[in-house]
């Protein structure tokens, strides 16, 4: 199996690093897309993706995950509502975290869904509804996950039982205590 | 103030992107070194460093961040054990954690300092005197902080400290519950 990250300018890398962790240890592929070949994280790191937007074809992955960043430069872009809709519509998982749950509101696959943000400002809000903002940190309706930032940890989790990555609870258990550092024995 | 995180193939960047968003948050500059231009971390994106093993000059830098990886095909290079000494002399910060440790050891600073590792493998702790590994999962020494793996909020939390970056404690503790997802109102 394979997922692919959306990744753009100032995008928020520990929100996905406890995720791109656990697709390592389960033998689960990644690749990386952006609109331009390079990209500098929140943290300054400078990311040479895999593909350009253009060049993906959806078919060949299992899911789509968003980090948070700042949106607002791209989340209206037609390519990248495109990439979204397409992963939604061959029923593949859409996770997005923080600001990355933007995109997928901006892409219309929100819509009638309950969902997790971290966003607060008005000009995010205004591609949400509102109403329907889970008080989860987490929040799981069929193929599209979205997650509060703070909640990383359990956003890679939810994202890793949708794709079955887990061998049983209790490997579920120790890898979710293992990342809160609290497994002991 | 400025830090250089010392990268590698397969290093593992959930291990200091907490440390690396803290930075952020809190002004701290951070620039990127390897001894090839570019590097994939263990959840395989692909890094380009900004700076190349033999340009950098550690007197522009407070402190020097090993993460783990495998540290084997490197931790003996001559330049790179220079570098780790060369911050150490000027006494900047040298933190490493999990297999980023093996740096440390095999650049000789942890002679006669308790340290935390994760690892355990012989091959990996014959650079290790092995009688100072001590029972907490992350070790402040001086100037050299150490950490296990699975400590990485709190080992980032303790090289945040060490460089004075949180306002005050309240500041601190807020930092902690965020990337534990425990804070509430």
């Amino acid at each position: 199996m394979k997922a692919l990250f959306l990744l753009y300018e100032g995008y928020v890398d520990w929100e996905i690093s406890v995720l791109s962790g656990i697709f390592k240890m389960t033998q689960m592929e990644a690749d990386t897309v952006a609109v331009t070949r390079h990209v500098r994280h929140v943290g300054g790191f400078k990311v040479e993706v895999d593909h350009l937007l253009a060049d993906v074809d959806p078919s060949q992955y299992d899911a789509l995950i968003i980090p948070g960043g700042e949106p607002l430069p791209l989340a209206k872009e037609g390519n990248i509502k495109a990439l979204i809709q397409a992963f939604h519509q061959q029923d593949k998982l859409v996770a997005g975290i923080c600001g990355g749950t933007v995109y997928l509101a901006a892409a219309g696959i929100l819509e009638g869904r309950p969902y997790s943000t971290s966003i607060d400002s008005d000009e995010h809000l205004a591609f949400f509804e509102r109403e329907r903002r889970s008080a989860g940190d987490v929040t799981i309706d069929r193929k599209v996950i979205t997650s509060e930032g703070n909640a990383y940890v359990e956003f890679a989790i939810e994202v890793s039982k949708a794709l079955r990555l887990f061998r049983d609870r209790e490997d579920e258990l120790e890898t979710v205590l293992f990342f809160k550092n609290a497994l002991r024995g």
